[in-house]
């Protein structure tokens, strides 16, 4: 167990607006991957809830999501306090996100320090991951924007890489370091040297900070957002809360914290947290590195299933009284919602996206 | 046009009771092969009715069916006289339904000659298959068993051949010949060679004879099944035929008619029909050899499908409302019936049959 801080002035952001449709067809618009109930009885969004506990009370514990989430998000996790869920009128991107709750968080409590957590991962060692976030907390204590970099074990074209710079000593045992530099998705041979190197990490996306440091970079990098967020912090409580949001929002570009702050930001540390067993769970292939596979390497999920000479191949049903059948196939995807059959193969699973675009434009019901 | 050899005496029997599972799951015992609609509007028996006409007027087709199909396959084609179904108690091999239609046959007219028929075939040429169905007719006007034989393409494990001897000369243009031997289903060494020395075609299951002869040759090689087909003639039409036909039926052995009959009978003559586009239609991925494929390869079969890197695959699906999407996926078979979801590799297609066996044992609803 990772030794509880004990420090109120600690809290934890999970951001939960996101409508990902990478899972599609089993996530959709209206029920995305972090409601799902995909790898166990708990949903992703809880079990990012739960694996908190220990070093954050319930109390301390924000959702910032959209209306048409927060209703869902709110039953599955009834122990956070209503207050806590912070509604974003629309998706604009994560750098607002953490702008709005470092106001709201400051508002409550000015020496705030906040975690900003994701609600759709995977975390296969979440006592290692307590103790990354509490090395990240005395880190941050030192003024540093911190983030977690996940350890690559492969060229991914899908991810964000931190090469790391001089070590900035070690906290609670985890070496820190600074971050040099911030890499959006590469190509892949990019990708490779960055793997080869050995001094990048993956950007997980989740990130440590107070909340007057996070709102100081903000004021210099994103002038136009922060003067939106002083509005907000204004009227935080008021009657006029809402509408200000609204407003505010009505006039934002949709920017990512790593574009529009950590690329530039002074003093950012990257603590390598290579332990964690963490996958984004951003693809169908990506659930044979999470889940337990049979002795044919299948995975097995829902409905009634024959597999004849099947092997590394996943089978999803949500199905009741339907037999699916197998025979032949190897590294294949196959996921019946009902409505939808997706039947792919492994790797190019993510193709799905182009799927779920064609879909967007023709405006039909699968979305 | 074949020439219409206008002979009141030439008759027409359809076998039509068979529960095959070859395509399953589409296929089913109380849904046969024959009776589904599965390369056009029209079902594979009602396709085996129409080729008929011009050579046979409806009032000489005769079906052969078992009492749990009659109703569907009357409605299928009511034009055929009710009279004209004749009803197995239970199936028991093509001999004995051969036996009991050429019995009620020449009930009817001791001079008839009957075309033995597939039900659940696909033909591509009518035109050739009717040429040479009236040559067949001829030649068994001169007291040979005559049977069609389909040129090989490939060395097929899955079909009984038969090898050709002496020409026995030219009937309608038609070259026929003696058939020296019959060979069940081969292993593939044996196949390739028979395919090799030229001298061999497929037993297509169809067959032309006069009844007297084959009643004949049944009492001479299958003398029980004669001696019970001789029970029923005698109270064929009177109240009793339902009662001895059951009872007769009772004691049979189940035995094919190239088991039974053609392996040893003499005077056996084949018609090589190279030139009908025949198919058995024998598993999913024998529907590429008769359906237009799209540019990819591909054949879809209702349903609404997204392929993306998709070739040489097959989707049916006969839900409403159900999008089928396939990435990545090459000679793959995805049949979708709404209980159950088939997916599986185009030559492996007729593992099916080790499935539907599977499930026999089990006793499931899905067969």
């Amino acid at each position: 167990m990772a030794e509880n801080p004990v420090n109120e002035h600690y809290y934890a952001v999970i951001m939960a607006g996101g409508g990902g449709t990478r899972l599609w067809p089993l996530s959709r618009k209206a029920r995305p991957k972090q409601m799902l109930r995909l790898l166990e009885e708990r949903s992703l969004f809880q079990t990012s809830v739960e694996r908190l506990l220990g070093l954050f009370p319930y109390e301390r514990i924000f959702v910032v999501t959209i209306q048409e989430q927060a209703a869902e998000l709110q039953e599955q996790c009834d122990q956070i306090p209503v207050e806590n869920f912070i509604i974003e009128p629309m998706p604009r991107g994560t750098a607002s996100v953490i702008g709005l709750a470092a106001v709201a968080l400051q508002q409550h409590d000015p020496q705030a320090v906040m975690a900003v957590l994701t609600s759709d991962h995977f975390i296969g060692n979440e006592e290692n991951f307590r103790r990354a976030l509490a090395a990240a907390q005395d880190v941050a204590l030192d003024d540093y924007l911190v983030t977690l970099g996940i350890q690559p074990t492969y060229p991914a074209t899908g991810y964000g890489y931190i090469q790391r710079g001089e070590a900035l000593g070690s906290y609670r045992g985890k070496a820190v370091y600074r971050a040099l530099r911030f890499k959006e998705k590469p190509d892949e041979a990019h990708a490779r040297q960055m793997l080869e190197s050995g001094d990048h990490t993956w950007n997980s996306g989740m990130f440590m900070w107070k909340c007057s440091r996070i709102l100081e970079e903000m004021r210099l990098q994103m002038p136009e957002l922060h003067h939106g967020l002083q509005k907000i912090a204004r009227v935080w409580g008021s009657a006029d809360q809402q509408q200000v949001v609204q407003q505010v929002w009505d006039g934002l570009a949709s920017v990512t914290i790593d574009y529009g702050i950590m690329e530039k930001a002074r003093q950012v540390a990257v603590i390598p947290a290579d332990d964690l067993r963490w996958s984004d769970v951003g693809s169908w292939d990506s659930l044979f590195d999470v889940l337990e596979s049979d002795e044919h390497g299948n995975i097995v999920m829902g409905g009634e299933h024959i597999g004849v000479d099947t092997r590394q191949s996943l089978v999803y049903v949500n199905q009741e009284h339907r037999l699916i059948v197998t025979i032949g196939v190897d590294d294949l995807v196959v996921v019946d919602t009902g409505d939808v059959l997706l039947v792919c193969r492994k790797d190019q699973a993510q193709k799905v996206r182009q799927v779920v675009d064609q879909l967007k434009k023709k405006g039909t019901e699968y979305i």
